[in-house]
C-alpha cells in the first residue's frame, strides 16, 4: 500500500495523514465545499473534492470516495471515526471495487452493528450480560421470582415500550408486585402490550471500554481500559486511560472478554469493546464499536502503540509486531474534547471564526486538532475544535498537566467547553475517581464556570497594557498590586 | 516553596513556569528591555524589569535577581541553564539572602566549575579518565615508555600549550620520536616551555552523558544516558535518549560512574557527567555540569520524571520519591535545536521577525520554545528558536517522527536549521547509530540542503493558490499535476 486516501475531515484526517506519513505512505484528503480551506487538505499529497458541505452530499457518499481512490490511484481507504466507518454497505462497496478498507470486514460490521446479533455472538463466549430476562413476562408471580433471581435494583421495562413509558425502578422485592402492576398497566394504555422484560438496574454505571487489535492471522489482542463515564447526552467529554478503579484482577478478565467479543466475529483491526460497570466492579457487555474511537489517544500515551499504524499494518496483511504480554500499562493518560459549544448555554454550539487560537504546549500536552488561528469552524459537521490530552507518570500529574494546558489554551471568537473541562478536572468526584455516567448531570450547572476567570483575563489584559506603556525601567506587576489596580477602575 | 522566580528567559523559563504551574507554586519572571512582549514574561504570575538587552546588564546580574526576588517575596530562584546557572558566587549569594538555589551547593558548583578539582574530586572514586601522564615530560625516552604504556594512538599536547600549537597525533609507536622532536620543538619556539603531555587520542569520539540527581538525605540516582555526538563547534545540535549503541552492563557501569562522581561532592539537584567514549565503548570522565541541560527533556520522555518537578522538590528538602531499580528506559527519544542560522552560510545567526510560525503536532511531538507568530528573535542571546522533540516506541519511529515534524513546522522570515537537522535525520551514518562527534565535518556541505524542498514548497504554495481561486467544483490538485503545471510557468 502505496497511497491511502483518508476519507474523513478535521483532526482525525490529519492524525491519520501523520502516521501514514511517518511510515512513507502517499495520502489523498477529500473536501467538501466547506472546507476548501481545511488543515487535512493542506497536508495531504493530494486533494480531491467530493462535493457540497452537507455529509450527505460528500462526506457520506461512498461511491465518490471510491471514484476519488481510482482517480489518484490511492489502493487504501481509511474512513476515520463517524461518516462511513461503521458502514458495512460501503465496506463491502470498497471490496468490491477492489480496494482495501482500513477497517474490519463487513461481516463483522453488520453482527456488531445490531445489538440483537452482537449480543448473540457475545453470547457463545458466555460474555457477561446485563442479568435479566430473555423473554417478555405477563404473569406477577413468574416475574417476581425472575426479580429475585436477578437481584434488587431491578429495572422493569414495557417488552414494547420506549421513552421511559412502563419502565420502574424497583429497589426491594415488598415493592415489587405494585410497581410491577404499575408497569403493566402503563404499558397496557401506551402500547396496548402489558408485557414487561426485567433487568438488574444498574443505578451507578461507569463507561468502560477495551481497545482491541485483531490480524488476518487469527491473532488478537487488548490494549487495556478506557473510562469514558464523564458523558453529557450519552455523548463522551473526557476519557481516560487506566480507568481509576479497575483492579488488575478485573482489568484481565475484562480484557479476555474484550478478545472473545473480538473472536467471536473474526475482528481484524482496531476496535472498541465497550462496557458498563456497576460500583461493585461488576461489568456486562454494551456493544462493539468497529472502528477507531475518538479517544484512542489515551491508550497510545499509556501503551505507546501508535493505533493508527497498527490499523495500517494489520490492513496490508502483517501479523500484530507484538504479543498480550508484551504491552504494559504505563503512567496515565486524560483527555478533554474541546467543542465549539456554550457550557453556559446548555452547550449550544458556538461556531464562527478562531480569532485567536494558541494551543497549550510542555511536558506531558498533545494535542489533535484541524485548525489554525483565523479559520472558521463550519455549522455542517461536529463543532469539536480539538482534543487536549494530558500524559503522567500518575493521574494524579494527568491532572494537574490537564488543568494547566487549559489554562494556556488560548481560543477567543468563539466559546468552548474548556472552562467546563477545568470545573471536572478540579472536582472532588473526578479527582477521587469516585464518579459516574451522572457525573454532569449531578454535579454541573453554568454557574459553576463563574471562578473568577473573568477577573484573571482582564488582569493579564491589564498587565499587558501596563507593561507596553511603561516608561520608566521598573514596573510594579504584582498581581496583587495590578488586581488592587484594577478593583480601583473597574469603571472604564 | 509557594513562589519562585525564574532567572532565565526563552523556552527554559516557560518550561520551567509550566511544572511550577502544576504544582501550584507561583512564578515570577525577570526580563531585559530587549523581553518586553516576551512569552515568558506573559506567563508568569508576576514579572519584574532587570535591566538593557545586554546580558551583563540584566540576566548576569545576580543582585537584580536577588533584588527581584525580595520585591515579589520570591523564596527560591530557578536559574535554568546558561546566565548564572553554574555561577557559584552568585549560588553563595543566594544563600546569604536567605533565599534557597533550585540547583547544588555553591561548594559543589565551584568543584565541578574547575577541571582539575573536578578530576581530582572523580578520582578518589577510580572513575575512568582518558589515560595519560598526569605530570609534563620532557624527556623523550621517557614519553615514549609512558606512550607505550597508555596504547596508540596517543596524543602529545604542549604542557604550556592551547589552540592546537605542538599537538600531535601519534599512530603507531615507530613515529614517536620524531612526532616528539616536532611537538616539543613547536611548543619551545610557541610558548618558551617544551615540556608535553601524552595522553590516548580517542579518534571516533561520542559524546555520552548520564543524567543524576541527588537529594538532601544522600540519595542519588542517575536516568540513564544521552548521546549528545551531533555536534558543531563543541555545541550540541541534536540530543537523543537513549544511546543507539550502549549495552546494559556499560549503561549501568556508566551509571555507576556518574552516581560516584555525583557522591565525590555531595551532589544536590539536577546534574549532567560527561563522558567521551571510544570506539570500543571505553568511556572517560570528562567533566560535571551543574544545573539542567537544555536537551533534558529526551530524558524526561523515556523515563516519564518531571525533572524540573524533582529539582523543586529536593530545593524543598524531600527525598527523591523513587528508587534507582524503578526507573525503566521506555522508548526512544530524540532532540533537534532549531535555531535561527544559516546552514548554507556558515551556520550564521539570522535574526528577525517569525513572520509565519506554525510549530509541528500529532502523536510523539513535544516543542518547547519561547515564541510565537510575529515575534522577534532578539540579538542578544542564544539564537536557539525551539527545542523540536520527537518520542517513540523505538528509535526508529522516533526518527520517523522527527523527520515528519520537520516537514510540518513552518517557520518564514527567518533561516533555521530545520532542514539541517532533516539532513541528519536521514544520514545513513545517524540512523545506523555509526557516528561520533566529527559528523558535521565529516559528511555536511550546504550542497546536501538542496533537496528540492524549494521545489515542494513552491508547489504548496501554488497548490493554495489554485484551490483558492478555484471556479469549479473539481480541482486536480495531484502533485504530479501540479508539479507539471509549475514547470511550465516558473518563468512568473
Amino acid at each position: 500500500m502505496q497511497k491511502i486516501l483518508i476519507a474523513n475531515r478535521g483532526e482525525i484526517a490529519l492524525r491519520v495523514m501523520r502516521s501514514a506519513r511517518e511510515m512513507g505512505i502517499k495520502t489523498v484528503a477529500v473536501y467538501s465545499a466547506a472546507d476548501r480551506d481545511a488543515l487535512h487538505v493542506r497536508y495531504a499529497d493530494e486533494a480531491v473534492y467530493i462535493g457540497e458541505a452537507p455529509s450527505n452530499q460528500s462526506y457520506l457518499v461512498g461511491q465518490k470516495i471510491i471514484d476519488a481512490c481510482r482517480q489518484t490511484c490511492a489502493e487504501g481507504i481509511h474512513p476515520g471515526y463517524g461518516f462511513l466507518s461503521e458502514n458495512a454497505a460501503f465496506a463491502r462497496q470498497v471490496r468490491e471495487a477492489g480496494l482495501t478498507l482500513i477497517g474490519p470486514s463487513p461481516e463483522a460490521m453488520e453482527i456488531m452493528g445490531n445489538k440483537l446479533s452482537a449480543k448473540a455472538a457475545a453470547m457463545k463466549y458466555n460474555i457477561p450480560m446485563v442479568p435479566g430476562t430473555e423473554e417478555a413476562i405477563t404473569d406477577v408471580n413468574e416475574a417476581k421470582k425472575r426479580a429475585v433471581e436477578v437481584g434488587f435494583p431491578i429495572l422493569i421495562k414495557a417488552a414494547a415500550g420506549g421513552g421511559g413509558k412502563g419502565m420502574r425502578i424497583v429497589d426491594i422485592v415488598a415493592d415489587f408486585e405494585e410497581q410491577m402492576q404499575l408497569a403493566v398497566s402503563e404499558a397496557t394504555s401506551a402500547f396496548g402490550d402489558g408485557s414487561v422484560f426485567i433487568e438488574r438496574y444498574v443505578s451507578s454505571p461507569k463507561h468502560i471500554e477495551i481497545q482491541v487489535l485483531g490480524d488476518t492471522h487469527g491473532n488478537i489482542v487488548h490494549l487495556f481500559e478506557r473510562d469514558c463515564s464523564v458523558q453529557r447526552r450519552h455523548q463522551k467529554v473526557i476519557e481516560e486511560a487506566p480507568s481509576a478503579i479497575l483492579t488488575p484482577e478485573i482489568r484481565k478478565a475484562m480484557g479476555k472478554c474484550a478478545v472473545d467479543v473480538a473472536r467471536s466475529v473474526n475482528y481484524t483491526g482496531a476496535g472498541t469493546v465497550e462496557f458498563i460497570m456497576d460500583d461493585k466492579l461488576n461489568f456486562y457487555f454494551l456493544e462493539m464499536n468497529t472502528r477507531l474511537q475518538v479517544e484512542h489517544p489515551v491508550t497510545e500515551l499509556i501503551t505507546g502503540i501508535d493505533l493508527v499504524k497498527e490499523q495500517i499494518k494489520i490492513a496490508r496483511g502483517e501479523a500484530i509486531s507484538f504479543k498480550q504480554d508484551d504491552l504494559e500499562i504505563i503512567g496515565h493518560a486524560v483527555e478533554l474534547r474541546v467543542y465549539a459549544e456554550d457550557p453556559a448555554n446548555n452547550f449550544l454550539p458556538d461556531i464562527g471564526t478562531l480569532q485567536s487560537y494558541i494551543t497549550p504546549k510542555g511536558p506531558g500536552i498533545r494535542v489533535d486538532d484541524g485548525f489554525e488561528q483565523g479559520m472558521e469552524i463550519p455549522i455542517y459537521y461536529d463543532p469539536m475544535i480539538a482534543k487536549l490530552i494530558a500524559y503522567g507518570k500518575d493521574r494524579a500529574e494527568a491532572i494537574e498537566r490537564m488543568v494547566r494546558a487549559i489554562n494556556e489554551y488560548q481560543i477567543t471568537g468563539i466559546t468552548t467547553t474548556l472552562g467546563f473541562g477545568k470545573f471536572v478536572m478540579q472536582h472532588k468526584a473526578f479527582t477521587s475517581g469516585n464518579f459516574d455516567t451522572h457525573f454532569v448531570k449531578k454535579y454541573f450547572t453554568p454557574e459553576v464556570l463563574h471562578t473568577g476567570n473573568e477577573d484573571e483575563a482582564l488582569i493579564a489584559a491589564l498587565v499587558m497594557e501596563r507593561l507596553l506603556s511603561a516608561t520608566k525601567n521598573t514596573v510594579d506587576v504584582s498581581v496583587d498590586g495590578v488586581s488592587n489596580w484594577v478593583k480601583n477602575r473597574r469603571v472604564f
